[in-house]
């Protein structure tokens, strides 16, 4: 089960002036699923995204990331679930331009104007007809108070849908940004999570753009890993419609940021929390090191530690690991007697070992928690990183044993 | 259950003259179980080894490599389970070197030609007063036909006891070699396994046993993992007590070597059937690539992913999670539109997605089997990698959510 998350509630989601949603069930692996997603921009919007480094990257991302380029104003993304179109070579990419040609073909666009987006079971192939041929129930389901919806269509193991709005003012008017994600397995984000969208009524230039999508995804997609698995189809999409009237400029741009990086940090942790098999939600916070480079390379060593992680299922003080996990991360000259381990406010290790004062039962109560901070604080440099990650539990050898069959 | 795996036969076990074993039920951590090992060598003996990069390593360690560095030599290799001594600081130095002062007092040497290794729990205070009250048992113990019993001793999560014998000739006379090592968790050796020790009744210079002993490592232990986590506290030593009166020197030093490498790999290959709830017996074999760097890293990629170790622990032919694998293991100018890969004899991917030949029910015969080879070839450059893995199974996460408990 999710960790102290709830499913989003429909009437919080803000409609986004310019951006309408519609979803379809295509049948495109089971029958009675949503698993169609059509987001159509009116003219004027501006599109930025982050796309996985991963080199068998998906063909709709290739596709996507080329018609981006193009600079012909995009006019609408379509998304379907249980099928990546990743691994799947020349007859993906086909199938990724004839998804586009199709729905241009409908909303009365080039095809250069629309960007797709798969994700499910890698190396088969996509059924583009059925795709095609929901597309027009899920044009006729346009809407722009569809957010909810939206963020059930793009869901695969996910638990609950992940959806969040927020609003400031600029310049005197009303600014909203809602987004959507879905996760949760093969999450180790390199330029973004599996999938995101984030829409916000702002005017916003295509090339700021590109920069306050890269910032977000840096403090939020880029700081999560499940299972330290990189997608194929990694993706994080912001659109600016400009429809309230309000421009971002120098003036504004960091409370804009700000809350674009508060609405993808949410839907970058509901990620973690719905991690597959999730009991535990665990914080890592490196302080003190030399630079980021370091920090990350200890808080992932420590994220990615199947050792840690079944530990942390157990809500089992075996904190032996984490420091075995700090030891290998690839940091040359670290001095292990220099740095403190923390376990929320438990001062766990410090000389090289358990600190004089550290009681087992100080750390099995937070190890009790469900919500638990780890923090290693190396004290040899000024810079900090934090990221996200879970436990790993009896339910995420089952989910990925029987994902498929 | 060990995959393919059947406990060594005792009288199959060769002892080596020269080097003789000695085992006591210490009580380190659990009453009625073999833990302490002391090996004690004769008077002429060399001895080299390679040992953890982690930067957490155990004070055994540390004190291991300070010994062996004073080149005095090596009388007694001393050998604990259920505690790891790591973690421990200051602490855990003085205990390290209070058991080798106490063997040391106990054999007639000085603490210097003392070696002392631990395996076990990490950042818990290691009983010192246990291991040195068990000594005298141990060394009333001492036989050079004691190779079984000391496998057995140092066990930790392992099932079965992993030790094997090989001999050869050489100037017309026998040579023995015999080792033994042991698992089954925190395995992702970095210059050795947990804990290995080779004995040989060749005559072998320091020099050129340390030669040995790292080619052998490289070839056997640094090829294998379980879970990706680097111990605290690997070490692989090799023995030689030259009492075959075989001399090692240019002209046979090849078959030498191929025989302790053999050794090794026996014995790192039981690591990983017995990992810790292993199923599957995974080779994988990354050719053509342009250097070993470039090919350990897919093929560490492939070993270490959750996604794909599910998948063969489940039997499903899920193998586009190896394509995602293979694509974000960090070799940034792949073109994943020449590489091929196959399972055992099984084309399954070709051309930037599934090969058009490949039936499901091939990949699915293939999953079904215990030992199944991965094999990726890059078609890129001249050198092939391979290593060796395990599946990730529901045993896994229970023997880890449950070890210290």
């Amino acid at each position: 089960m999710p960790v102290n998350l709830s499913a989003p509630v429909a009437a919080q989601l803000l409609p986004v002036a310019g951006v309408s949603l519609g979803i379809a069930e295509a049948g495109i692996k089971r029958a009675d699923r949503k698993d169609l997603l059509v987001i159509r921009l009116d003219e004027g919007a501006t599109v930025a995204g982050v796309f996985t480094t991963n080199r068998f990257c998906a063909a709709p991302v290739t596709v996507a990331k080329q018609h981006l380029a193009a600079n012909k104003g995009i006019r609408a993304l379509v998304v379907n679930t249980g099928n990546a179109n990743a691994g799947t070579g020349e007859q993906g990419m086909n199938a990724a331009r004839t998804t586009c040609a199709e729905l241009a073909r409908l909303l009365g666009c080039t095809p250069e104007q629309v960007l797709p987006y798969s994700t499910g079971v890698i190396m088969e192939p996509l059924p583009v007809d059925k795709i095609v041929a929901g597309m027009p129930k899920a044009i006729g389901n346009l809407k722009a108070d569809n957010w909810f919806d939206a963020a059930q269509a793009i869901m695969t193991t996910d638990i609950v849908a992940k959806a969040v709005s927020k609003q400031l003012q600029i310049g005197g008017k009303t600014v909203t940004v809602t987004g959507i994600s879905k996760g949760s397995g093969m999450i180790h984000p390199n330029m973004a999570t599996m999938l995101g969208y984030i829409a916000t009524d702002a005017a916003i230039a295509q090339p700021l753009l590109q920069q306050m999508v890269s910032e977000a995804a840096n403090r939020s997609f880029n700081c999560i890993t499940v299972d330290g698995d990189t997608s194929t189809n990694d993706a994080l999409m912001l659109i600016a419609s400009g429809k309230s009237g309000a421009v971002v400029d120098a003036a504004n741009v960091a409370a804009m940021q700000t809350v674009i990086t508060e609405v993808a940090t949410v839907l970058a942790q509901a990620i973690v929390r719905d991690g597959e098999g999730a009991t535990k939600f665990i914080t890592i916070k490196v302080e003190g090191g030399k630079d980021d480079a370091e920090c990350k390379k200890i808080g992932y060593a420590i994220a990615h530690s199947p050792l840690v992680k079944t530990a942390f299922f157990a809500s089992d003080p075996n904190l032996g690991r984490i420091l075995a996990a700090i030891g290998y991360a690839g940091v040359g000259d670290l001095d292990v007697t220099r740095l403190k381990l923390y376990l929320d406010d438990v001062l766990v290790a410090e000389n090289g070992g358990r600190a004089v004062s550290y009681q087992e039962e100080d750390g099995q109560r937070v190890m009790k928690q469900s919500d638990i901070t780890i923090r290693v604080v190396l004290n040899r440099g000024a810079v900090n990183a934090m990221l996200w990650t879970c436990d790993f539990s009896y339910d995420y050898v089952k989910i990925n044993a029987s994902y498929r069959s």
